[in-house]
Parts: C-alpha cells; sequence; structure tokens
C-alpha cells in the first residue's frame, strides 16, 4: 500500500512531534455492521491531538487561558480497514511543521499487530476573541517552535 | 471564495442527483465556544446522503436487503463558517456519476440566507457477504445508472 | 400495561403543558442489534423538551440570557419497546406544574401505531451565574406560571 | 447527603461485585456550560459495566455467542455535582444479586478526590434470539451466581 502524505513540511523543517494514546471501541460506537461508525473516528482522532497538544504545552486550554480558539478548518479520514467492537487501538498524533499560523496534524491508527487501519488529517487555525485569524504565533507557542527548530523538543 | 471541487466525472457524465434536508443544532452537539462540535459534521452529512439514496431506491436498506454493504473509504470537510446553537440548516447531498463500483458523494451546507458554510464529501465501496469488493454494480442500482444516464432521473 | 407516573402534581394544579416533535431513527444511533443505543434517547427526550421550552418562551436561551442555567439534577428512562433504524417517532413532552422552583418534565415515544415505545423523565434545577439555586422562580418564567394556572395557556 | 438506594437485595444475598474504570471528559462531550453533557453519562455508565461484566466473563460477548442480548429496560441517573471537561474520574459499577433473570447494575462516579459526582443504575433483562425473555439463567451465567453466592467470587 501506499503511504498517504498530507502535509509536505517546508525544507528544512523539524521533523514532526508525535504521541500516542490508546482506545477500546465501545458497544456505543459500532454500526450495525459490528464496526466503528465512520463518524467516530474524528473523537478517536482528538483523543490523540489533545493528548499530544496538552503534553507540549499546547493544548487547548493553554489557548484558551489566553483568548485563542482553534477552529478545525479542514479533515480529511482514509479508512483503510475496519476497527471493531471490544478491540483496542493506538490512535497516533503528529504535528507538522509549517511556517503559516496554524495546526497541521495527521493521524494513524493501528491494530494490536501493529497494522495501520486508518489514516487522517487536520488543519487548525488560531482565531482571537474578536473572531480575527491569528497572524502571528502567539509568544508560548512561538517559544516551542523555536525549541522544536533547534532540536530541544522531540 | 474559490469553489471546491472534489469529484470531476468524466466527460459525457450525467448531472449530479441531489436532495437537502434540513436540521437544527442542538445543544448536546456544540461545544464550549457554543458552536457545532466538527465531529457531528458527519452525521449532518449522512443524514442527507441516507435522504437522497432513499429517494431513489438506493439507501442502505436497498443494498442490505441483497446482501451488500457500502462502506465508507474515504471523507473530507472543509470547514468555511461555524453553525451555531438553535439555528436550522440546509444540508445538500449529491451523488457523482463515475465510472467505477463506488458511491461519490459531495455535500453542502447552506444557513437561513443561503450563505455555504461548509462543504465536504465521501466515497463508499460497495462489499458483499464475504466482504469482497463488487467490480461490478447490482442489477437494480445498474438499472437506475442506466436511467440516470439517459435523463430520466434528475 | 400498568401507566407509570413520575410526578404527582399538588392538588388544583393545572394540567401539564405539552409538545411533541418526530424523529427518525439514524444509522449512527443503532447498536448491533440493530435498535437505538439506549443512551440516545435522552437526546431524543431533550429535542421534545427544547421544542416545548421554546414554544413557551421558556427555553434554554430565555433562561441563559437572564444568567440563569438549568442542570439536570435527575433522569430516569423506562424502556418498553425497542425503536428501530429508519422508523420515525413520535416524542411528546410534558411540563408538570409544581410549586418548587424546578422544571419538571416527563416523556413519551410512540411509534407510528401510537404505541407507547418508551417513558422517561427529568428533573432540572434553576442555577444563577454564581451557582446558587434559585428559590423563586424568574419574573418571566412566573408569569408564564400565573397565566397557566389561570387556564390562560394550554 | 443521603445515600441513593436504588437496589434492595433480598435476605442472605451476597455482596455485589464490583468494577472502577477511569475516563477523563472529552471536549467534544461538554456543553456550553463546560460540563459534560447529561447525555453522555450513559456511555460513562456503559463503559463500568461492560469492564465489570467482562472481567467477570458475563459481558455482552459472553451472551452474544450464545444467542442472547440484554435489552436495557430501565435506567436511571442522579446528578448530584457537574463533571468538568479534562479531568479524570472514576466510574464504579456494581452488580447487585437478585433472584429474577435479570441484572441490576448500579453507578458511581467519583472525582479525584473521591466525593461522589453521580449516582445511577441500570436494569436489563435477558432476550433470546427469539426475542423472548429468558425465565432462567444460561448455564454459564448461573454458575457464575452459584460461586458468587457460595463466596468464591468477590
Amino acid at each position: 500500500m501506499k503511504e498517504i502524505v498530507y502535509f509536505v513540511p517546508p525544507p528544512g523543517a523539524p521533523a514532526p512531534l508525535e504521541k500516542s494514546v490508546f482506545r477500546t471501541v465501545r458497544f456505543n460506537e459500532v454500526d450495525p455492521m459490528g464496526i466503528l461508525w465512520h463518524g467516530h473516528y474524528v473523537g478517536y482522532f482528538e483523543d490523540a491531538r489533545v493528548a499530544l497538544g496538552d503534553s507540549l504545552g499546547i493544548g487547548y486550554t493553554d489557548f484558551f487561558n489566553r483568548g485563542i480558539t482553534l477552529p478545525v478548518r479542514q479533515m480529511s479520514v482514509d479508512y483503510l480497514a475496519p476497527l471493531t467492537f471490544g478491540r483496542t487501538y493506538e490512535i497516533k498524533a503528529r504535528l507538522f511543521y509549517c511556517d503559516a499560523v496554524r495546526m497541521n496534524y495527521d493521524f494513524t491508527i493501528y491494530d494490536d499487530k501493529h497494522k495501520i487501519c486508518t489514516r487522517g488529517m487536520s488543519v487548525q487555525l488560531l482565531v482571537d476573541q474578536n473572531k480575527n485569524l491569528l497572524l502571528e504565533r502567539p509568544d508560548f507557542y512561538e517559544k516551542l517552535v523555536q525549541n522544536w527548530k533547534e532540536g530541544k523538543i522531540k
């Protein structure tokens, strides 16, 4: 299977930052075919994105406390193999560096044999309390980006 | 704003078939920002897709009764303006003709001033009871496609 | 079947106010048994409660604009017959008069033959911005209650 | 606060069996007030019920493989304190012994200071493939009940 590429970082960009969470498919999440309903994947991705953001100090709350929200502008999912009731999956989020003021995440869901079941991505913008797009990164996030570029975060 | 194009039908293809449903944003669907959580759009799209499929006699049940399921292979959402609690939106689904055995739908969500708030798409495959991909359309669906090509369905 | 009674209004209380909404069971709401997952009923009840509240001018927004929220204190569901995919059900909410400052609703879900499939109830408290319980009804709601008692609302 | 009692086991009944799970409130689960929407508690309870059932060998799958389903007949929730975004809660399920062929669970949600935030209960019936109520426990479950009565399970 050909690898699915959602983001092509600019030359010299630091490697993506990543984090995984594990989640077991719930009874109320499967459809009459016994597989995870395709809409629930969004929440699975969000779990991993939240975990990665929080671990880096750039979670929802970190932005929200500074009056910034992170509306999702784009989302995409490639369903490669179904997830089934009662099984536990690894959901890995990766944050890609980009020059623009946005958060580019991609996602990979693995089964317990590390087979890729799902790929996906999301793009978030940064918006202030007056609903204006931020054109520069807020300080605390800029600082993280600098450390990231200098190889101090992995 | 530039129009978002998800599917380019082959030359001579009949125009997409379409249907709209209306849905009011529920209290339990909005996030702490007071706007529809981005994962719920999938269900909004599905409402319109189900309505269009049923109206054409190619709904889930029509396939299911013949031992065929329609797993979603790909989905994409472009969030252009937020949907807010208590307001009612039109969700329009369009089924695009394609030569391959798959269902290509796109979606547009309009507010009550007919402004486009969301665009999106889904691609579904056809799978038999042994989980094999169908390489030809089942008869009842092929018949619809022929009528569609001959301009008998709009 | 014996009727289920959740609230016994005080002597002389006006008859409950009521309103129905209709809702079709969605694909993503049914469990592997093909029936509505038992947790989704809460949203069905809320649809009817919101519709009744809005029609009376005592909806979420009416309270919220006055700094009042309506946390649910208690909820109960009696599942009598399953709801199935693709079928449309009537959900009727009734608001019961009570002397205390709370909202007592009960709910009945009917199938298309008017058979009772579900019964349920919810109790909501009124809370101000400092998270204190209201011990008196706010004016706009008190006014409605007076009209209700005088038989001016039905 | 007075303790809420949902089930009164018959004299000589063995003590309830119990198990806890932990769950963190997700962004998409909180309402505009920033607290867990009251309908989502049902899924929280189910997580604990599933964990307890699986740990005892009487989970959904154990019954399902023998052609038995467990429709919920009744559910009740008492909301005592709100659950908030990002915080982790303990959800404890307890299975109560009863002579009838049904599953009586109660639930308690604790915050990280072990304060009780929520109480609730569910009653499930046992139904065979012809949708008939079981009037006797199936062997594998009866065996567990005997061991439970004899104090071999805790």
